[in-house]
């Protein structure tokens, strides 16, 4: 039983998806993925939505581009917080999949990152800190994590020319 | 039966939606209109968009505003064309709303309309357009209702100064 | 005689527009096509929007970009449904496009699809859309096209690393 | 005969271009305006367009809103120069109109001023300019009317309480 | 001991965030507000974040308008998830308080909500959510507000006119 | 003496520019093309601008990019008119040379055309255009030149697939 | 003698700039100000810009909107600093002075501030800094005004219902 | 000790921050440099910003991207004039960067320059210009700087084609 589930919109949303995985890994929590369409699967994301919080599942992350109706469409049908990656688009950058993902109407919440991979790796450690609040061993790890991006930020100084 | 479903997010889209219901009350169409939110009524989005062509109806219009899931999620659960119409919104006019309803991804189309009420009035007449590529009457009706705006257009030179 | 017209601005619209045309291929589905410029033709254009109804033409699929004329005044000159696809640009995305197709006024609707390939390909399934609220056996044929896109989806979490 | 001809897409423009009329009276330069619709009377559009240079006109202003299409289809009927004046939109601010008439394909240019009513204004002096090549009186008068600006201005440092 | 923390930039921000704070009132859950200034309070803003989780709150919200650096500098010095809601603006509408928020580098997320008053409301569901996660009883407490919102939405279609 | 001058705000402009010179070389009408950076040369800026009506030049052509102030500052010290270029960028696509040009406050137009190559192809037919109106030869040039694009534009159609 | 400069491109500026000099009254730093329209004054710019340095002003602030080219054309004939404020705009908010004002290209830098109100205010406390980098006494009354804003944060936490 | 301290959010950065610190060099005008984070680095970021002042530093230079919040938090923590250079990005072309940067709210000022290497070169040049009203002898090398870049645009003209 996983307590993340990662779902996307298509397999071109897979190389920017798995930046997060790899982040999920890292902490060693487990976690499903999968495609599941809104628009092409419509039927498997609403059962998917739907059962997730009975199977288990604590926080979803949903990644879509363009019209991306996936997150919020995920989370209109589940209690479980849903954080949404807006993929990054050819034509208008990723402007038209933030904005179809974060101006949710007031009722249903979806928690937004920024466009594209650094959006999908900080959705991972959304996730990972949602879990946090009940789990002090993760909630550690996020700070030894940090602690380490922090060493590394300090230390990239003396690559300066 | 009527051939023309118009469903809009919430009643807040009501004064859009209905000039473009008033069109259709002038063709004489009839249609059944309700609020139907995707986020918050999601079963019935998808019962009512299941149904829609067994029951008789030939085009569906679907108003709704901000992240705009409606028009893209009726679509994918109907095979009948659907005409999305953006609503304006007050922090970003209503660039929200297209962006989220128009950048539908390959395979489900949504057939959009311009932001607001000038949308709303040309999703009737589209509507009735598709309407009328199998019904002469209602094509005929379309070229009247040209003339007429025509007439009125050249007419309305005198109202300057 | 063909069901489905198929315009475009320039030949450098080929490349998205036939990515629609191959879907109306694989339709079996009979269509014109051909460059009418708004611009450097004019009069081409007029007449071939005013002589489209009266041919048998039942849909009319046009794509432009920059300052993109064409889908809204051919459809100025039909009673005939009129689809613009909106073609990506280089300096603005193709938001120009976008907004120079959708933003018509009250009175003369344009279907609008996303922006390039996308809207390309959504424009020849509206088309077919369209044509199937009164021909069952396209109206088929598109619902066993999204079985078939829905398949390939379900697939495709296979390919997930 | 007038030299300069306005047109505007509806009447809701002329609080718009009247504006820049009323520099054309105080130049003393005669001119004729009247509605001309793109998209309701484009048969009226493209006579217009195709006489203004055998009825000894010399430029024309265009003013349109949204999905301007105006500006550019008169452009691309006469060899003329044509000024395009983007009207201010409730949506989107007049992007959508500035977008739709500025940026034309190669071949066909609109000479595109500011939104609005600063627009206008700025299309009657531009008109004027234009004439002004061919006429010294005009050329003066652009002169003085600058003079006077200037002085204007800097006397209004005075307002500053 | 509140579990959720809200803070905002100034004053101005209250009349958006109070429409959360009644929905965590509605709800019963505790919580403790305050303004805080990323630029005005830096030291104030910087013991807040890292003493939060110390203190037993469980999830922050932060709203802030325009170069909005607040959600974004609590997020980096706390391991709890942070909800960031952009204030709507009066020169861009929000879009520099959405971008300020959302746009956050890879490392440290900020769960975004919508502009304006809707992204408070979901912030506040958001929040309870993440709790949900680890407390049944306001999971259950979720459930029920949707299906209130659900009925409300149903039954509101009888006031289209 | 050439009654087009064209000035580019930088080096860097040129392959832009020189695409609306060719035009100008195919219609034989002679032209001096110079930089002149409205900010590294204000002095040599001025003189151009104030000098050029009584030099005998009839239109200025002006291109530049970015915070483009080249064509509203020669404006402002011309009575002649004036054909601003906006250059495409690298961050903004040209939206920023666009808005900085065509957003002119009343008093000083500027002719604006589209971003990049092809407004520096339109800029020269537009300035042709402008000498047209008392120069008949250059007149009928005009009208055979789009005489040609559009027969170009015809059998380009024998090109699709 | 003042050492800062305070330049607006018309009256209509006055309202937003008028904040800024307020913060300078409160400082009790002497500055001047006076309309400079780039446009309709441009002899007078020049002058006012190449004679600044030499009458003893160290810091420039220039206000103005749309296609707002004082603050860079002042910076072009000044080795001062020059601080551009973006006015608000009707039509665009403000986009357009922003990107008029802040895309300089290389070699003539303006000091940017927000648009509006807040732009106006923070050009003001941007030109004490400068100065203050010579003169402590003005470093301190900034560090005492920040104090005075932080006390002023923290205590209108009281406000909040 | 240096009167100009130079910081970035990454090496990432370094590519454009470099074309400035190249200027720096060329006016032999001595600076530090250093990779701060704002969001993985705080506690850095505030010691740095907090100790310039007292260290000799005059002005500080801040490049950051996305939502940039380096510039603007620096500002907040020094009374030292601060430049921010919105770094170029990949989804939005450094929008993001910009209104993160720019649009600080009244108190704080960040002197914003152009997005990227433009805008890293212009920091340079304003941090020197600053040092220059105190520094007869900097502002003296501006004044010759300027005259080389103006030498060198009169050239160019000799460039083209």
């Amino acid at each position: 039983m996983s307590k993340i589930s990662v779902v996307m919109g298509s397999t071109s949303d897979w190389p920017t998806v798995k930046e997060g995985c790899a982040i999920l890994d890292q902490f060693g929590v487990a976690y499903d993925k999968q495609v599941i369409s809104a628009h092409r699967m419509p039927q498997e994301m609403f059962d998917f939505a739907k059962q997730a919080a009975g199977k288990g599942t604590k926080v979803i992350i949903a990644c879509a581009g363009g019209a991306a109706h996936l997150p919020g469409m995920v989370a209109a049908n589940t209690p479980l917080p849903v954080i949404g990656v807006p993929g990054q688009t050819k034509a208008l950058g990723g402007m038209d999949s933030l904005l179809s993902i974060v101006q949710m109407p007031a009722g249903i919440p979806v928690a937004t990152t920024a466009i594209g991979v650094a959006g999908a790796k900080n959705a991972a450690l959304l996730a990972l800190e949602i879990l946090g609040t009940a789990d002090p061993a993760i909630q550690a790890q996020i700070v030894a994590y940090r602690q380490q991006m922090h060493d590394q930020s300090v230390e990239s100084s003396a690559d300066l020319d």
